[in-house]
């Protein structure tokens, strides 16, 4: 009955994790799909930085609709639950001196076979997390998904 | 001087995120590289046997010693942070009456250009979270990294 | 614009508070509006039956419907937030040597004046926590609220 | 032989959730208990202050007295607990880009039988927890018991 | 004025971590103290057991009275906090394929030169943490204090 | 075969606990062992002020090679883990009204028999946490030990 079938979760990491000559052919695949989505950068000590960015692309781009409440908490939750990914124990970066350097990607769509489903939305991060200076640092991924 | 230009985190990804058909192009192209890995399938309510389960494919497939200790440390902690992005929040699942269906992939190798900074170590999971009830659950990734 | 006047919260609260001479008037109450609700108890020093027996409650009570998955994911994800108020840390109740007796309320209806914010779903919980010995227990109580 | 029979929790719970026209049937209650008790808003992106808020009154109303660590102690963790319940997974507001509206109350007396059990503290929280935009929020509650 | 002058934490911390030929004049100089204590050992994969032989050995012991909630709570939050310094990041044991050996010390007195302050409770514990084969562990401490 | 037989954590710990008469015969004991170690003291209401001035005084006496970022990743997990035990439950200090006075070891060295286990390092604290006002505040330890 319902499968996950369209993987909105994948195609959000897919889209963070395209190299710069991946991520033409990772746009078009999203563009042939039914599910809408965007794409940006962020990188700070804040966290509320952090939150902030995503916010605001997914608001400018229509990902979500900001006038409703119901949407911008669906989307919350998904970033802070990507960010627990990324932060892995103590979801804070300054506060114990690290920053990240993260590409995020917001995808929103229906990816269950059963309409009444409904609409899911999913946030991914990839980049890297690691001490105040360059070259400190590795790799980290988060992935949040909620129903909208 | 140091840059994560190898990827050992994104190769980790791209092991457990590849399709069927996608699968063989990203297993030769990890043979090509450097890094050693393996990869594998686990699924439960314990948490116990999701570690237990990556922790043997590991040992088995000779990408950790398990006569070392600092090995088997290294590698623990890198799936205990992999834990913490599928779980985000509580790291526990039948306590918490869900379950996880995973594949795993534990990639060793040298990312960094200054060869001093040695062995790392990352586990990347996806797959699936949610009731214990078919189709009652969504996507879920984790990736964690340390030096070995 | 959006406000929260019916207060879904607080009439999840007020149900779990309620004594045996108040409780009619508080189910009258909750007939008069708009919110479907159900309410229970529970007690266990399994966390897993403490989340099953609301998740049963609620789907028997036709709170929420058991087919759809979205409907189950914001219910369990208003449920786990409870218990973070009721466990105040460590989201686990044996493990930790101790158990809980808990009444709850599953609330679901509209709870903004903006039709568009759509119906959302309050659990609530209310009881003693302590020592699995009698008496060396204290109260607790925990809300969770989502979109559904 | 102990029980809560005077629900020092649900005396304090019932404080914070009263509408304006009850609260003076609430205060009334209280003031012909044994308890003592203070009464109290605050909002913020802060938590510092919501603490500091608390503490301050209670301070203030002789709730509890501010020379003993003892008492300044039992009240700190009370308040910790109860923001558990408000933050539900992270006890951060402003770094994850949140904030809070709140009552609170403080209340001190002996809630068991047995007069060795001596006196305790309950601190109960309630009021809404959202983005730092009018309207975007939703309930929240909390409460957080110790001895004294 | 107030000043941990007696060191009940520390008192507590040199219980454990005295070797064989350390631990006649570490308990002496306890017998000295105005402080009563215990010393215990446990290991195991299950937290509970590990709560459970502090709680048993200080009851046993008279160093709380079991049948005052208040003091079985004081020691419980002691105990819980001195696990979060063994544990670092997710109370649990077995559930994450770990398991300690410790030993434990909980220590009561009056630590502080102000009289009113009274009776206070320290419980420290010191030994290894690692997985569940021989060798492959390092040390783990923890400390945690309340007032009784 | 492997054994904890020089005891790092315990070393650690030692010079943290030292009184001022006991500390030139531990500092005496360490430089005698394989042992490389440095010692300091840390006072904040700012967890990064922590982190940081531990940081500083590892890389300072040359315990840690701040030009490797393997190191710097032991170190600052190593850190992160001792202050688990400090904060116990939440990471964070200011945030939630409370300030540090801390001595802190880091020791560095092979503690395992089998040479090929490497190298490991400590990170011992000692000292006080609690409200920022003179007296309220009680004693607190963390111990965090990684391989390097």
């Amino acid at each position: 009955m319902k499968k996950i079938d369209k993987g909105i979760g994948k195609s959000a990491l897919q889209l963070v994790l395209a190299n710069s000559d991946e991520i033409e052919e990772a746009e078009t695949h999203m563009k042939d799909s039914d599910f809408i989505y965007c794409l940006g950068k962020t990188g700070s000590m804040e966290l509320q930085k952090v939150v902030s960015a995503i916010e605001t692309a997914a608001k400018r781009n229509a990902v979500i609709d900001e006038e409703l409440y119901r949407e911008m908490h669906a989307l919350y939750h998904a970033i802070l639950e990507a960010l627990e990914g990324v932060t892995r124990g103590q979801v804070s970066l300054g506060d114990v001196m690290r920053t990240v350097g993260l590409r995020f990607s917001v995808v929103r769509g229906r990816p269950y076979e059963n309409e009444a489903e409904g609409e899911w939305i999913a946030v991914a991060l990839y980049g890297t997390i690691g001490a105040p200076i360059r070259g400190l640092e590795h790799e980290t991924t988060g992935l949040g998904i909620n129903h909208i």
